[in-house]
């Protein structure tokens, strides 16, 4: 007797039950504005995952040593927003009642907000460490308060002032810097004052999100707005590391990378290496 | 001294006040569940447009002793459909207002309800041709009721039973085609049956609505949904001449195309020849 | 709890044990001499079936009222001709054992041969049909005898003269030409005579392949060896039906889809509109 | 000893001496106004024909029975029009004094007065057969007279009235219609009246132009001024054997071919087709 | 009553009188050897500029506290080198008549020589500094005088010896680093000795002119000859803040940007950043 | 009379008899797991050769003033690895027994085995050093012991225990490293090492072995498994120069370019400048 297809991201195939770490996909891109593709993204990276290896010799772990759970994707209704999120957060309920982390595959940014919302009725005291090429704290975009946009501003009403802590921003309008400047915790260009930022959290509840586009589109031309001048691939490498190894993260989620603008496949590749390497940095 | 860059379909730069056709852009694909991209259509037809003539040698008729006016294209907010469909109807009831054809170019098929909406609040009764691959008589999709695959639903909601014929249907659920057989006179396959049709609705209220996916996939690949089987380039050709040219036409929009899935340009230049027929046609 | 993430064709995830028809894929290329990607035809055909209807208007009939298995992929050995003939036979072995129908998605056509050898050890008297731009009856080629280019020969081999019935052949050197002469059913250019073979081989034992490639161009670009001047949509449309609703199909193939070169997609939406067409026709 | 990597259209490796046909290649796109890219054509038209076999079934001949010469491609001087016409004369010039057949691979069609130049002052009564989707008879274009747009009214201007025979024209400004009216055959559209052109030409010296972009864009996407409405590869494959086979050609070009644009390589592999065929109907 | 369509580079809207600074396209690539495609640069900058912000966190400064005018692309005469060089000249008097400064998009780099000319008229003692990975310095190239390859040196026919300041230089053949020694300031491979030219420039009049090559092809893949080894972004946007900032520029350009090659939009964005960051620095 | 078209790497057209390096492609890509397309490489490459100079400012050194012979490429059996690997020893005998240095073009990396057997056979102490990505020094990969993961390993069979210098290496599993830690000389992500490395082969017999995806996925994306955290095109420009100019090389290649997945052709570029660096170092 033959067996359905299964399909996953490499090496977590294991036992729901076994699993400390459960993987979902989120091909969201209702809200973008510029250019979407987003949505193509979980089901590449899987199918692409398999170009990688589990081993890591950069932390000489190996995915096989542990267990892992991808979920698939969710079935999200384009054109409706609020129902969109509302999923989102269901799916992360789900894992995090099974007292497992989530860690979601987007999408746009937006998406994010679905899993913090659920993270955040569990841990009051929630704080955010978001890496990204642009601010995301608009208060509206084109008319719209739900928008990739505006992300982090939703979710500083959720966690409130200086729980959040930005590195390699680049790009935004002025009032975003301005907000930032009282808001949350910025750091420029860059993720100097990295190190500090995961001394001072250590112990606390952190929910970590990644906007993939924080990269040099050098090494990531896949993603809907690219902005140049941004991070290597060493650097994102480093830190993510740092953050997954470090703190006490309680959720998570990788995003922003759209196939449509990957034609060689090279920020495919590298999404799934990072997401390698957090998953062996979370274990 | 200078004058600003001014950017329409080729040869639709005449004054407003001497222009009975008025074109403009809605690229919006909020509600497109499988590949998105026609949000791009109307500044790449715009910009491929002066790669034709405006000369035909099938109707012997040159767009350059006609007006016609290029309005440009709506600013749409993403993330909100029921603005967009509002947003539309504002720019078509502003040209109906004034005395002038709404001539729009999408975007996905939803956009057409904007339009139809502002028509039909002028024009009480309405009938509605329409060339497509797929029925798009869902009652809902996704769980929206306000989605492409639903679009000529709403429309019969408006202008009712035996308003709609529709022509060149290859695609949908049993369901679409139980209610078509019910709801509308839908033609499958071609075109076999508009002249009949165009006999019967001659000197009625005509909105004709275009969605290019239409055509076989051979000649119009850059669509979101392509669907093998569909009909060549000289019938459709012939096809839009004669509603354009015989029925007394209120309202039309052409789309669908999506330059994302239309790397070799063809798609857009097929689009670009059939706009420029039907213009001449309506002159 | 949470299920892992399952991946089938459209309306193929019944269970094994109600399922009379079984997908498998055999993404093999390890012989293709001009320009190679059939290995990615199976999972992106997969996901892209999700783009069409499971409805077909042309049969009236629907996927969902039926049952169907796909059993996923095979993991073949690039660089081992030999074992990639033989995990095909296996896996073909075992559903014909279970008393199914083994459906195999190519890959190139060398993949053919598998099949045809599980299918003839149980069929002795068995007859092929074979749809293609080339005749594929080279006595070897590049110095082998396993090669896509000489899979109908091989075939030939294990079926014997006249058990083949060829039909679109428009391309291959002299001597297949004159093989075809002398030990097959060759018909070239077009599905000319292919009622008279459904007449003859009512009741017998038919292996179907279909090489994709015998659509034009136009059409199907999406292939390793383009060949123009093939049969249509539509005629491919209607002779697949007539041959699967018509004859007794012990096993058959879909094979030459190399997503590579169909950046537009139209090919593998192709591919997956006619894989639907003989699943319901074959139901 | 090793030899030189000698490279040539497929089976045209003859020795000189032998060959009665000599290829060469004219990669000039430098009036191109719309989209450029015939400048890469020669090259890959070259190495993309080692994927189509040399023998023709519709023809039963087989190129390996014939001496063909590949001279390779000229090195022209883009920015200098005349000094590339010129170039262009003196190749044919070279050939046409060795009692040989020219056969030009474009290029933009502009390359065709090079070569027409160099027959005309050998055969004073030359008639020109022209297939084209545009008419090309604009006096000057963008304020140039050596236009790929003005070729064959500069070829006019050698040959005189009614010497110049078209077919399958489809675009053009109202002028040149007019022109053709008075001064050219023109067969629009079509192959129509290709038969008794041909009767009409027999024995009479002929010039051979062959703009590929007569086909439809669905089989001929690879060109930078696709115009849908064009012929099927069945109807061109048709009309140069016709051509070839039954005229006194003595001299030939294939040209706008634009790589660029050919992602799929189905244009460039329907350019090489075409070329055997005639090269086989000349012989 | 509705407005024509206009299209401008991002908050490049405002009135002429009101703006110092006015940008125009010149998209000509005639003489380009290797891969054409810079013609389709400035419409593709002006649409993809929409892309970015308006404000630059870099230098603190937003484009909408600033008056800038877009005047569109000049129309080129493909085939005729002369024409073309002597059309940019007459926009740049134009602008420079009016004590504005002209910002040119190119083309391939030869458009300079156009803006160049008109500046000279009016600046005597006039300075030239140049980014570019190639010297530009040949005499000339494949038989043309006026060649991209030989704008450098056709300049320095008009400024004379030491008035040309070339930075990032990485290729050419030896005949032009031989004149370089002689007649230029080059600064091979990098910025390095930028600050001291600047130092010594103060005051005087200089043309900017920007090869985007001089990039590296990693962050600047679109382009028509790429060449390894090049500036990061970084270094870029520092260089030419600082020129921009510190010198009296008299006029500018951005030149070889080739959407062609282009496909993931990286380089397009690039190009808009650093042409943003340029405009601010003129401010 | 014309001459044969034949085609070169750029300035590699010297006669046979007085080149002492003599150039050869092998694109062979058969056991290719992930993405195959380094078949297409050495005829890609000589062609956009004609992109770059052939002087060299970092080595002021010019290739015209050298003679280069280019032979050419193997007609190889795709698949039949046994003979493909006999094929390229073949080669590589008759260029070693004519006194020169065979310089291969690959291909997947595993052509290396056949060229490496050649120079063992005349080179008993022999030492490879080895540019990658990947340890390639699995014992079987997906059952196959000639495999492009495997072929170092091959290699090792041959040469012996540290024997192999390795650098760049960021991939592979734990028993590749494991291996490496026993049986040669690996050093990690980078270069560090290299120059000790160099000192003490100084006077040996050296094999250089490139595989062009040691490089940044940002430089060099056009590889079948790209792996992100390379070397930039400086370092390993200067590091091939190192070894070419100082080591005793008596054979080398460069492979695993794979043309498909470089849209811009930027690592073809890249492929080309390396080249001519290695070809003027060991010149």
């Amino acid at each position: 007797m033959l067996n359905k297809n299964v399909q996953t991201f490499i090496a977590c195939d294991a036992e729901y039950e076994d699993s400390k770490i459960v993987l979902f996909g989120a091909g969201f891109d209702g809200t973008t504005s510029f250019r979407p593709g987003t949505r193509f993204a979980p089901p590449v990276i899987r199918s692409e995952s398999f170009g990688i290896e589990t081993y890591s010799p950069y932390q000489n772990k190996d995915m096989l040593d542990y267990s892992y759970f991808d979920s698939g994707d969710l079935e999200l209704p384009f054109g409706s927003v609020e129902r969109t999120i509302a999923d989102i957060k269901q799916r992360s309920d789900t894992i995090l009642d099974d007292g497992k982390l989530p860690f979601m595959i987007g999408g746009e940014h937006l998406v994010t907000l679905g899993s913090v919302k659920a993270v955040k009725e569990r841990y009051d005291d929630l704080h955010i460490v978001h890496f990204d090429a642009h601010a995301d704290l608009r208060d509206e975009y084109l008319g719209q308060q739900l928008s990739h946009a505006c992300v982090l501003r939703r979710c500083h009403e959720l966690v409130g002032d200086n729980h959040i802590f930005q590195f390699g921003i680049r790009s935004g309008d002025r009032d975003e810097f301005v907000f930032a400047g009282k808001h949350t915790q910025m750091h420029n260009f860059s993720f100097e004052g990295l190190e500090e930022t995961v001394e001072k959290l250590k112990g606390k509840n952190v929910y970590f999100t990644l906007d993939l586009d924080v990269l040099d589109p050098s090494i990531f031309p896949g993603t809907g707005t690219p902005e140049a001048g941004g991070v290597t691939f060493e650097e994102l490498r480093k830190a993510v590391t740092l953050v997954c190894r470090s703190l006490n993260i309680v959720g998570c989620d990788v995003n922003e990378l759209s196939p449509t603008y990957d034609q060689s496949g090279v920020s495919t590749a590298v999404a799934c290496k990072i997401i390698r390497e957090m998953l062996l940095a979370l274990s």
